[in-house]
């Protein structure tokens, strides 16, 4: 293994979130936030040092940069940024748990958005800040970022690659152009660009410049951590709906931006994922309008949020409007199995991914046809492209730890003694990065009330979900650490 | 499609299922049932009058017959004969609706247990025997047997093959012996064997001679149905401990019995599915007892109701001697575990099965050590053999299978308002074939408020359970029906 080259990159990791925190520290000078000040300033500190030695002690690197490497060297950073990233939230007292502020941590680069506070409006301005950046910078990816902006030293494209594809979701990893570097450029530009265009959107809403950019963080992201404890509901139907519909833009897979922008517009309106993933969505809404019909003043209202809430666990970004504990069985059911499939990949979004949902259907019906007629040879085609085995053997392994997790989880938090459905959806809105689940974890309410041993497993999880299960999963398998 | 010969051999299942239907009979004549009696007289006359309609129709068959006939036949002798065996229900007046009496008789062929009815005591002796004995005929299949006493005048084997392996539970089927049908006959001699032990220490334990061979029926097809309303809680401890022990050896791969007859001990010994289904069930019972310490009066009887449970749960028998709907989360989280997990494949017990739980980690792991070792070829083994590429790819399907019948049948019948934990569990009891989920389907409970279309999906996971999904599947595809 070479931890010497990993060192490294972490370090540069450090460097560029070091950096970050200076717009939130400036933020809590402005406020005169003495306390969250200190905080920052005492976290940019630490962060640089541990970046600096690290650098110190794996300058010299050897060559040789694998699969196995990339995986490790991308569940690794994620773990090292979210230790230094919870430190601003610790040493200035607003979280003064350790645990507590890892989870916040981590929830907020996963961009899962579960919380373990009870009100959020206490918060400095500055953490406030950070916590709704640390959605936008987890969205992309960190590591994509630091390619993106590396002065690309390292000539192997394979180095970039394995990276990359480390982190980035979805079941396979394509290159939109291609050289990696320049395709993790083109990615951070849409991402920029949708960034500055949702808050544009917002201010002339009327939401405040400081709101907007928090709210239009956690949106990118699909996040959710807002900066109001009722979330969203406190604004105007006309934010509302920006919401919904910037929470669908940013579930979708970013390679159909760039198809638009080159203006292969009929690519991008026959993806099949696209099209699962939007056919879904409504067919959802309108279930739910169904359903709830009723419980709100108007049909628009109950139109606005069904739509939001459903774009909101769809993409996984976990916004709310409105208490969805409190609708019928059917709409959380139909929200609960949102929450699993997800959004598309190579989205900011999480859950198993509607390209995995499509291509586990594709299969499914490859299989029985090859029952039905063993004779002829059988292939999955997705957008007209034959899929590899290689590809369908993945997405069922992806499904298989990810069933495994979710059994694993459910039965080891059950040892708090909260309700089974509180379980299950705590473990499904950590796992696939939503933010809140149902019961004692529904929209109202937090994660607080866990266990140390809950809170580090869900913490786990949220890190599996994101990065995609096998990043994290590899860093517990024996074999990672035997042998060379 | 080759129906003639499809029809001709449901016809000789219908005659088997209308002899069957005799000591039912003869039980309502001795006790003076007399609407159980015109009940079972009207509908033996129905299944011996479809039969033989079935036959003239089809005795011309052509020969012909692959593994898309072996599926779509083993699918529709289910149904058939299920609809034809709720007629005694139906006809008696015991259960006034069809639906009901469908369900009730599905859940005893497929092994469920699942019930309709709010006390079982009032029933007539020959339906209280009949129910309960539809569990024993369902337990090993009722294709097994027509094809284990079939004068086996259909020289190929690969007919019985097709059958049989459409009907068995497993990822894959082996043949005890060089012949399909001399394995059929084995099978029901161990099978026959067992129950009568198991009806033998019941009797010395002092239960009466109808209760032991009603509650031997229940326990040897793994299916839960009692005669009494508290289940096997009025029975002495003595008598569930006899329960706790047989339910674990019913759910064990018959194979290992042939093994243990043939004097190949060692290897029932290093059968590793048979090692991770005892241990899995000794590590639940020891959690168990550890999390419900102070419940019961002593350790012994904590032990005996956590082992009863897990038993009863794990080898989805579904009896109970305790309500454990009130026992706290962790040991209900580790039930709900246990139910997806079920018993040994090869076994009369359902759910997902031990042994493609064993396939799938060990899968997993050649996953991860093939993204750390790419250049390695890794291979799956189970008990020193090689697994093919096929039944692993068959275990995944059969996991997508799974995934998608729970997440969409608990999303449909979630429209009847019940609370998700009981629409969640009740799925995962019909379809793993236990009996009773949580809260508001838990074991003292009962699946009779849900409404007709509830109940008419639930009919369908109940069979796709028993059958291993493909069967019915199979049933709702296009192409199985379009062409030749």
């Amino acid at each position: 293994m070479n931890y010497r080259m990993m060192g490294k990159f972490i370090s540069r990791i450090l460097i560029v979130e070091a950096i970050f925190m200076v717009p939130a520290l400036l933020i809590s000078v402005f406020h005169e936030e003495s306390e969250a000040v200190s905080g920052f300033l005492t976290s940019m500190v630490i962060t640089v040092a541990t970046a600096l030695l690290l650098y110190l002690l794996c300058r010299k690197a050897k060559k040789g940069f694998y699969a196995r490497e990339g995986l490790v060297c991308v569940g690794a950073s994620w773990i090292v940024m979210s230790l230094l990233g919870c430190l601003p939230f610790y040493f200035s007292g607003e979280i003064p748990g350790f645990v507590d502020a890892m989870f916040e941590t981590v929830s907020g680069f996963t961009t899962t958005g579960a919380s373990i506070l009870q009100e959020v409006e206490p918060l400095s301005m500055g953490n406030l800040y950070w916590r709704s950046f640390t959605h936008w910078l987890g969205g992309m990816g960190v590591l994509v970022f630091v390619l993106a902006i590396g002065r690309g030293r390292e000539k192997s494209d394979g180095y970039t690659m394995h990276l990359l594809r480390a982190e980035s979701p979805g079941p396979k990893v394509e290159k939109l152009v291609p050289k990696m570097k320049d395709s993790a450029k083109i990615l951070y530009f849409i991402y920029v660009f949708l960034t500055i265009l949702n808050v544009v959107f917002l201010l002339i809403g009327g939401m405040p410049l400081f709101d907007a950019v928090c709210t239009a963080y956690g949106t990118a992201g699909t996040g959710g951590f807002g900066i109001k404890n009722d979330s969203i509901a406190g604004y105007s139907p006309y934010l509302q709906n920006v919401c919904t519909v910037f929470m669908l833009l940013f579930g979708v897979n970013f390679s159909c931006y760039y198809m638009l922008a080159i203006r292969q517009v009929k690519n991008v309106f026959q993806d099949e994922e696209l099209r699962f993933y939007l056919g879904t969505a409504l067919a959802s809404i309108l279930l739910i309008v169904w359903n709830v019909r009723g419980l709100y003043g108007s049909l628009g209202e109950t139109f606005r949020h069904a739509a939001f809430q459903v774009a909101s666990i769809m993409t996984t970004t976990g916004f709310a409007t409105t208490d969805f504990d409190l609708w019928p069985s059917f709409s959380r059911a139909i929200l609960l199995g949102l929450m699993i499939v997800g959004a598309c990949a190579g989205s900011t979004g999480g859950g198993f991914k509607c390209g995995r949902t499509l291509l586990l259907i594709k299969s499914l019906r490859r299989n029985v046809r090859q029952i039905l007629h063993p004779q002829k040879v059988q292939v999955v085609r997705v957008n007209g492209q034959m899929v590899t085995e290689r590809v369908l053997d993945n997405t069922n392994a992806y499904l298989a730890a990810y069933a495994f997790i979710i059994v694993f989880s459910f039965i080891v938090i059950s040892i708090d003694g909260f309700s089974p459905m509180t379980n299950f959806s705590a473990v499904l809105a950590c796992f696939n990065n939503i933010g809140p689940g149902l019961e004692s974890v529904g929209p109202t309410c937090n994660f607080g009330d866990y266990s140390v041993l809950s809170k580090a497993l869900l913490i786990v999880d949220m890190l599996a979900g994101r990065l995609e299960i096998f990043p994290i999963l590899i860093l517990f398998s024996r074999s990672t650490w035997s042998g060379r």
